[in-house]
C-alpha cells in the first residue's frame, strides 16, 4: 500500500525498547523471535498461512526517512539513537513456510534472526501482516470447502476494516476464492476482478425492463442482472428473460441473474425453473447476502441450484473471528536460549533456535508435526511429545519427514522466489489433499498432533528449574 | 495512507456501472445517494460518527493516473469512457454532519449528490471508510463509558487488520481513547502515542532485576516496568519496588507497573498494597491481555486498583461485530425520487433529498430525530411518524431543532473546516453528554425515536404504490 515511512509502522515500545538496547549497549546481541499463534480461527482444526510475500517486501522497505527521523526527534527519542536509525535497515535472517502451508497452533512458524534490535523493530508488523492474512485465507479456505467447484466471489470492500480491504482480497485468493471485487486489489496484486450491478443500476431507469436492456445493451459479452430491485419473481426473473431472449437474438448471452435478499434456497429454485422452462439452462444463477461457510453448506445442501458464489463481509473481517491471536516471542539471545513462564503451562514459551518438522505416512497425508531444535537431525527423532503432558507421545520413527520452513530473508536480501497468486492458492490446494479429512470438520476437528523432540523438552524442562531456582 | 490510484479504490460494478451510465448518454443526470446503516454495533443505543475527514481527502485524490487507464484498458474498458476517466474528478456536493456526531439506524447520515457516474464511483469507498471508522469509535466509546475517568490505550496494532490499523487508532481516539501504540499513525494523524516494554525485554538479560534497572536507567523520566514475566507476586513487583526505589535515590519517579497476565483484578490489588507499603503510592497501575468494556466493568465493580487499561484486539477490529452494516442508496435520479423495494418492510428505502432534524428538549438533551424532506420547513413539522407503524407517532411541536448535517464538499471543493482530533474528540464527548442516560445501556439500551416527516411518508408511500401499479 505505501512504502514510505515503513520504519513507523510499529508499536511505540518496539523503538523504546530498541532505544534502551541502543543505551545499554547491546545493538550487537543476536537475538532469535518466533512468530506463532495459539488457536485456530473459527474453531478451525489449521490455519492456513498467508501474508507473507507482503511482510518480506515490507521489511524490505522498512527504514527512517528524514519525516520519521524528525518525527521520532520531536517525541524526544535519543539523538545517537536516532544516528543509527538513519541507516538502519533490516540485515537478519528469517525462515518461514512457503505462502499457502497448512500451520497449527503453538508451532514457531516463522523465525526471525539478528541483532535484538532490528529483530525488535519488525515484530509489530509481523504479526500485523501475518495474523491478518492468515486469518482470512483460513477463512476463504473454510468458504472453498463448503462450496465444493462452485464459483466464489469476494464481494467485501464496502464492510472491509478500510485499508484491510486490500490485503484481504489477496488473502481471499490465497484461500481458495476465485475473484475480488476489489479492483484496487486487482491492481495491486495481479488478481482477478469481477462485478455484477447494483440496485441503484436499475433504479436510475424509469423501469426495470429498461434498465436490464441498457445494461445488456453496454455489457453484451458479461451481463448479469440484478433481479430483486421490486419483485424477484414477479418481475426481476421475467424482466431478465425477457432480455435473455433478446440477447440471443442479437447474437449474444445472458451471463448469470443475481439473487441479493429473500430466501435463496427457495428463489434460486424458482429461478432455475423459469429460466430453464424458457431455454436458458445456460443462465447461471449468482447468489449473495450475508453468506457464510455454513449457509452456504446448507443451501447446497437444500439442493439450491446457485452456480456462482457472493460473499462479503464474513469472508473480509473473519466476523465472529476479527484477528488470529499470533505472538512474537523471544526464544534466544546472545546464544542464551530464554523462556517466558506463565501461572497457564500452555503459555509458556519454548527456548532456543527451532524447527517445525512434518511427517508423512505411506500415502504422504500428514501424519504429525515435531517442533524441534534447529540444528536436530530429523532422522534422529524417534518419538515426539505432547508438550504440557509427555506421558502422551507418539512414534515418528521411520516416516518420511519435510521441514516446513526455509531461508526466506539471508542478511536482509530477500531470497525467497517470488511466487503468483495462483501458485500460491496451488500449493494451498496441494497441501489441503494432504490433510486428512477428518481435520477439515467445522465442528470437533480431530486434533492434528504437534509434539517436542525430546530433546527441545529438556532444555525446556532444564530452563523452568533454573528459573525456579534463582527465586 | 495512500494518495495514488485512488480512484480504483472501488468495487468493479461501480466503474462497469459507470460505463454503462457513460454508454447509455447519461453521464449529465443528477443523483443523490443516501449513507446510512440499519443496526447499531455491539447492541449499542446509538452510533459515533467516524471517518469524514478521511473520506474527504480520499474523495479530493479520486482520480485515474496513467497507470490506473492502462489497467483499466486491458481489462477491457470502453476507450471513450476511459477518456471520460482520465480528466474525472469528484465535482458533486456532500452533506454531512460533524465527525463525533451521534447518530442512529436509518438515518440518511451523508448525502452525495452530483452527476450519477461520480457518484456511483464513490459509493465504495464512502462505505468503506465511514463503516469501518464510525464502528471503531463506536466501540471506544463504550470502552470510554464503562472505564470512567481512567486512562485508555489503543495496543491493538498486531492483532489490527493489517492497514486498518491506522485508521483504528484514529477511530479509537474520536471515540474517547487516550492514546495509541502505533506510532505510524500518531505520525499520520497526530495522535498521543504511548508504549511500555515488551516480555523481550525482560528477557533480553540475565535476571529480571538488571533488565528493569537497565529499562530506568534508559527511560528514567517515563518508565513502566512489565511484571509479569517470571512470577508476578514473587518477583515481577518486588524487582520493580526495589528499582522504584533506587530510581527516588537518583530524583526520578517509576511511573507505572504493567499487569498483563493473570487475574487482574486480584493482581491489581496485590499489587496496590505492595506498592503502598513501600511508599510508592504514586506508582501507577496498568493492566492489558483481552480486555474488553464487559471486562473493565467489572474489573472497576470489583474494586481493582487499576489507573491505565491497554485495549487491543477488541477494540480495534469490534471483535463479535466486526463491521457497520453500512449502505449507500440512490434516491433521486434526473429530479425523479425513487426506492427499492424489498419484502422486508424496514428495507424499503427512503426517495428524494432528506435531512436529519434532530429536537431537544428544555435540558438541551436529545428528544427524537426526524427523517424529512430536504426543503421542508422544520417548524412546520409537528408530527414524527414510526416508519413502518405510523400508528405510531411523536409530537415535536415548539421542540428546538437542528440539522445534524452540513454541505462538507460543494461543486467537489472541500468547504468543511478541518477539525483536530481533540476537537472531535471533544464534540463526541458533548454529543454524549446530550444524549439521555437510558440510551447509553450496555444492555437493551432504550430505542431512541427516528420518525419520518408526513411529507417523506407520503411521498415513500405514493412511489410504493406507483410501483404496484406497474406491474
Amino acid at each position: 500500500m505505501t512504502d514510505k515511512h515503513l520504519g513507523l509502522f510499529t508499536d511505540h515500545y518496539e523503538l523504546t525498547m530498541a532505544e534502551g538496547y541502543f543505551k545499554s549497549g547491546m545493538q550487537d546481541e543476536i537475538a532469535n523471535f518466533d512468530y506463532f499463534f495459539r488457536k485456530n480461527p473459527f474453531n478451525s482444526g489449521f490455519t492456513v498461512f498467508a501474508g507473507l510475500q507482503d511482510l518480506l517486501e515490507m521489511i524490505g522497505d522498512f527504514n527512517y526517512d528524514s519525516a520519521a527521523i524528525d518525527f521520532l526527534h520531536n517525541k524526544g527519542f535519543n539523538d545517537e539513537f536516532l544516528e543509527y536509525l538513519k541507516n538502519f535497515q533490516f540485515r537478519g535472517d528469517i525462515y518461514a513456510p512457503l505462502e499457502g502451508e497448512i500451520v497449527f497452533p503453538n508451532e514457531p512458524i516463522v523465525r526471525v534472526k539478528g541483532n535484538i534490535i532490528e529483530t525488535q523493530l519488525v515484530e509489530t508488523i509481523t504479526l500485523n501482516v501475518l495474523n491478518f492474512q492468515s486469518l482470512i485465507a483460513t477463512k476463504a479456505n473454510r468458504l472453498r470447502h463448503s462450496a465444493g467447484d462452485s464459483l466464489l466471489m469476494e464481494f467485501g470492500m464496502r464492510r472491509a476494516q478500510g485499508w484491510a480491504a486490500i490485503q484481504a482480497s489477496r488473502a481471499s485468493i490465497i484461500g481458495g476464492v476465485d475473484s475480488t471485487s476489489n479492483i484496487y486489489s486487482a491492481f495491486h496484486y495481479n488478481l482477478i476482478s469481477s462485478g455484477t450491478m447494483a440496485h441503484s443500476w436499475v433504479q436510475s431507469f424509469e423501469d426495470e425492463l429498461t434498465a436490464f436492456r441498457k445494461y445488456a445493451a453496454a455489457h453484451p459479452g458479461n451481463c448479469i442482472l440484478l433481479v430483486d430491485t421490486y419483485n424477484t419473481l414477479k418481475t426481476g426473473i421475467p424482466n431478465a428473460i425477457k432480455v435473455a431472449k433478446e440477447m440471443e437474438q442479437a447474437g449474444f448471452k445472458l451471463s448469470a441473474i443475481r439473487l441479493d435478499s429473500g430466501d435463496l434456497a427457495y428463489l434460486s429454485i424458482m429461478a432455475r425453473q423459469q429460466l430453464d422452462k424458457a431455454g436458458l439452462s445456460y443462465v447461471k444463477i449468482v447468489a449473495s447476502n450475508q453468506l457464510d461457510e455454513y449457509i452456504i453448506k446448507s443451501l447446497i445442501g437444500q439442493g439450491a441450484p446457485i452456480d456462482w458464489f457472493g460473499i462479503g463481509t464474513s469472508l473480509v473481517t473473519g466476523k465472529s473471528d476479527a484477528a488470529l491471536d499470533g505472538v512474537y516471542k523471544l526464544s534466544l539471545i546472545n546464544k542464551r536460549p530464554t523462556i517466558k513462564l506463565s501461572e497457564d503451562l500452555i503459555k509458556i514459551t519454548l527456548p532456543g533456535e527451532k524447527k517445525v518438522v512434518r511427517y508423512l505416512d505411506d500415502n504422504n497425508k500428514f501424519y504429525a508435526d515435531a517442533i524441534a531444535l534447529a540444528d536436530e537431525n530429523e532422522q534422529d527423532i524417534h518419538t515426539i511429545f505432547h508438550p504440557q503432558n509427555p506421558d502422551r507421545n507418539t512414534e515418528v520413527e521411520g516416516l518420511k519427514s519435510e521441514t516446513i520452513a526455509g531461508k526466506v530473508i539471508e542478511n536482509g536480501k530477500i531470497i525467497a522466489v517470488e511466487k503468483s497468486i495462483s501458485e500460491i492458492s496451488d500449493y494451498r490446494k496441494f497441501r489441503i489433499s494432504q490433510l486428512p479429512d477428518e481435520h477439515k470438520r467445522f465442528e470437533y476437528p480431530h486434533l492434528y498432533k504437534v509434539g517436542l523432540s525430546q530433546n527441545l523438552m529438556k532444555l525446556r524442562d532444564k530452563l523452568i528449574t533454573d528459573i525456579s531456582k534463582k527465586k
